[in-house]
């Protein structure tokens, strides 16, 4: 059965993005701090096309993680181009074969034409709400898991709609202060996560929790 | 060294006790959700009086939590009585052979001469502040650890003033959606916990952390 998954990084004050998200700080300002465990990986930097990094128990779980993913769910603001209609000449910010290599799904309210990207990657831009993303999603995913990439708040609308079946968290004993706090909905008292998977990494814990419904 | 040592069971969204605490809900309303993985245990319903119980991962921490600790600081409302000048017919919520069996620190505004109980238990009352209550608790414990065994206001005071060496959240996959969030303070931004120990129990991952300055 297909599934929904979301991962994120989130400090030990419950933050996954700092404040003042932009271009330069896409998560926020501090939130790089959340990144530093994968950042130091060699898996990863060899996928950033750069030499050396350690490899550790962290290793297998940024391997896996969305390693069953067929297909991706994003917010506006994170295939970006600003609010309001759309300039058509703003293809993402990733060139012309982004990094996905799969169907994508970009949550709208201004309709527009799917983008067919090189390397497998195509947008499609839904405008009737996170069901009908899902929806496409699956249908795209083929029997396989959909992912949520981000940003916070439509991870956060996910969640709070009870859509989201595993959720990981990397959890990193920093503290952000201020930012976008991941399970701030007084709505999700009551909810109890099963959790299902922790491992131990340098300076960050990864969990893993099934929702049970 | 002697180090000042805080534990606490902590839900996924934050919280370390419910709305509404009081006599018949000391963890708030919902509260009781985060002590379940302890209750559980055959190790605590021995030393409740209980028969029945599990034993598994969690028993180890159980023991090793506060085995190091000699004194013991806590707030006014932990100690109860209500708010204001004492009564001094009130002597705590524990009869006359309180669980501690050492010296207790109480933070309050109201001075009170010292309580001896049966058992080993003194009760110490400190209205200089969390400094002064600190310096008195190191004095009594003679080279071993303090511990703050709540409430979280208290606990939170410590943390902003930089004071806890080593902090243990037992962090459960459940929300509660309001009460007393033990990290919203912006004031820690900056701080950094060095990750010492992550043990997995069922329902609960327990995570130990140095502070580091």
């Amino acid at each position: 059965m297909s599934k929904l998954l979301y991962s994120t990084s989130m400090s030990l004050d419950g933050f996954v993005a700092g404040m003042d998200q932009g271009p330069d700080h896409p998560l926020g300002l501090r939130g790089e701090l959340l990144h530093e465990w994968m950042r130091s990986l060699a898996v990863w930097r060899r996928d950033a096309g750069l030499e050396g990094g350690e490899t550790n128990s962290s290793t297998a779980v940024y391997e896996q993680d969305g390693a069953s993913v067929r297909s991706i769910i994003m917010g506006r603001n994170m295939f970006g181009g600003g609010p309001g209609e759309w300039d058509d000449g703003w293809q993402g910010w990733w060139g012309d074969d982004p990094p996905f290599h799969m169907p994508v799904f970009v949550l709208t309210h201004h309709p527009r034409s799917p983008l067919e990207m090189k390397g497998g990657t195509t947008f499609t831009f839904v405008t009737e709400g996170l069901e009908a993303a899902l929806d496409g999603a699956r249908e795209a995913a083929e029997g396989m898991d959909v992912g949520i990439s981000g940003g916070a708040g439509v991870a956060k609308q996910y969640l709070a709609a009870g859509l989201i079946d595993e959720v990981g968290i990397h959890l990193i004993p920093a503290f952000l202060g201020r930012g976008v706090r991941l399970f701030d909905d007084p709505g999700m008292a009551g909810v109890t996560y099963e959790q299902v998977g922790v491992v131990e990494g340098p300076g960050v814990t990864h969990l893993t929790y099934r929702v049970s419904r």
